[in-house]
């Protein structure tokens, strides 16, 4: 019997094959804890799983870190190096072992200074980013994986609610205050982590990846809130746009246009549909209002143990959508200088359809705090 | 007149011509915030600052986030891109504007994703770690770096002293809850982020880079509590250990040893030494207690706007210290299974010697609480 790690290897492996892997380097990113269950450090001294493409992978670990590392006798072992060796002769060696090296997959988030000094270790290699192997596994979640998604989305719908309850004070506060109190309200729902807590309010509202800055919320004006965490291991992600008072008619016609676009794109999150099918019927709506090259970012992106992951939600991603693939629906409008909107679901595609996983309401909320 | 970034991207221009270096690609981590104020989102979208040798350097930003970037007509100008665009071609042209690029320096950090795709764009270059420009120039601070780094330890010596005084109870919790403790505190005095806070207790404390977890902590053992933060852009880091009763005559005698080690490591911080002189002198000490084995990591790191960075105070780096390096000093004795024990400063070296920028009392102490 192997355990769920093991059977995630298998497919790993089956998928090296395919493409002509012959070994394969994770370091940072969720590659590496998805596979074995540990999180490499993003420090200096290197840590990589190397996997060949038969033998039983190695994690090369720094020796002061190896006791954080649970050995998984059926996934890998380790190899400690102390402060006198060079992990990348380590690696590059542990690579070697099944002959010369001709393709090699390194994690996508690994630090330049290992792969160049791994390319110049390993010469003749050609090399990919590991999320070719790793991010069609990756992008199809299990149902363990679903009802992490579940649960962390249900946390962050609380924080949602609390928003439109007027139970956040907005007016009066700058978008800094607003944006901690959002993360410490992350947390008490039951994150470990914040990873991030956008509030742009005014004209800021206008700018999608806003830094919650200084500026002191006004009555009267939109405030987009984009936020989400990690909960055991899997991320959160959820934006609604709330008024400090009544919206002009612009506004609200704008924000129809934004909720309609993100049902729609939701509707097209069908299995057999494609990634930029999704794009297409969320943007046709936004388009065909007039405000086409107001939306100027993609629809969205999936979701899992990163908080951006394949599938990305975007024109020329001709992916096909399948059961279990999980991702965000986010249009948006933005009018630089003057205001903007936004709504952003979390979606997982089932066998009959797609089913989203925030059920806070999308309809247009004014705060009267 | 030129501004101190101004100043800052005159001597990355010289080093470049030092070291042959055309075009200098910064990413992720400090670099990019040291030369222009703006620090690059780790996401998937690509920010690149492009320094050619001569002209005006140009910063390629998604669209969705150039609203955040403060343009510094000195120092950059911006390249906004949007979802349709490649930015790694955008990068690779502009690197390519006076002529075929032979040698190519990238952020340390630069996810291997956009190395890999940016040499294939650029192929027959020659690349190298950006921090062999930037990593010399870092590691010397300025009045204001330095003035910033006081700051920072001072702050996380007021979490330190709360920590001697008995004022975090650690018998009878989990590490983990007084690792939150001290990351509130860390906040508290000041500090925007909260790097790291290790509690390693009782045969923990023989691991140095120990998750704080859920073990809970017993009257009557030692405890080692190694954290840090940052503030207003620059780090804190300090350790002690502190003991919850009575330590053995073994514990005292290996703690009077580290003690003595931390001393000669920083009485051996002058202008003139190398590097490594500060590890040997460090390490001698625990080498003639009979302990050296058990100091299974380097004597100390570099510290400013990364936790870790240049000069690492480890075997073979004979970097000449120079005045305004800054790191810290951190021997550590681990007999595992059993128990440990570090003490940790930041120094700064200045003319007329080292400068330990934490005060509170290296005297073994118990803590009550």
């Amino acid at each position: 019997m192997t355990g769920p790690r093991a059977a995630r290897l298998e497919t790993v492996r089956a998928r090296m094959a395919e493409l002509e892997i012959d070994v394969l380097l994770l370091s940072l990113g969720a590659d590496l804890p998805w596979l074995t269950g540990y999180e490499a450090m993003p420090l200096e001294r290197l840590t990589m799983l190397v996997v060949p493409r038969e033998d039983l992978p190695t994690l090369v670990v720094p020796r002061l870190e190896a006791p954080r590392v649970d050995e998984d006798p059926e996934v890998f072992r380790i190899r400690s190096w102390g402060e006198q060796d060079d992990p990348v002769q380590i690696v590059a060696a542990l690579s070697s072992l099944a002959g010369s090296v001709k393709e090699v997959a390194v994690s996508d988030r690994a630090w330049a200074t290992f792969v160049l000094a791994l390319q110049a270790t390993l010469p003749g290699a050609y090399w990919r980013p590991a999320s070719a192997v790793t991010g069609p596994l990756r992008a199809v979640k299990d149902e363990e994986e679903i009802a992490a998604l579940v649960a962390a989305s249900a946390a962050a719908d609380r924080v949602a609610a609390q928003l439109l309850a007027g139970d956040i004070a907005l007016s009066g506060r700058t978008e800094r205050e607003v944006s901690q109190e959002i993360g410490r309200r992350l947390i008490a729902e039951g994150h470990q982590k914040v990873n991030f807590a956008i509030v742009g309010s005014g004209p800021n509202s206008a700018s999608p990846h806003h830094d919650a800055g200084s500026r002191v919320i006004q009555p009267g004006e939109p405030v987009v809130c984009d936020f989400g965490g990690t909960m055991d291991g899997y991320c959160s992600d959820i934006t609604r746009t709330v008024w400090t008072g009544e919206p002009t008619t612009e506004q609200r016609d704008l924000y129809d246009v934004v909720r309609e676009a993100q049902s729609a794109g939701v509707a097209a999150a069908l299995v057999g549909a494609t990634c930029e099918g999704v794009d297409t019927a969320a943007r046709a709506v936004i388009t065909d209002a007039g405000y086409g090259d107001a939306f100027i970012h993609r629809t969205g992106h999936g979701i899992g143990l990163e908080e951006h992951e394949d599938p990305y939600i975007v024109e020329g991603n001709e992916t096909p959508i399948v059961e279990g693939h999980a991702f965000s629906v986010e249009p948006g409008i933005y009018l630089p200088g003057r205001f903007g909107t936004r709504i952003e679901d979390i979606v997982v595609v089932g066998r009959s359809g797609p089913l989203a996983l925030n059920h806070v309401t999308h309809d247009l909320t004014v705060v009267s705090a």
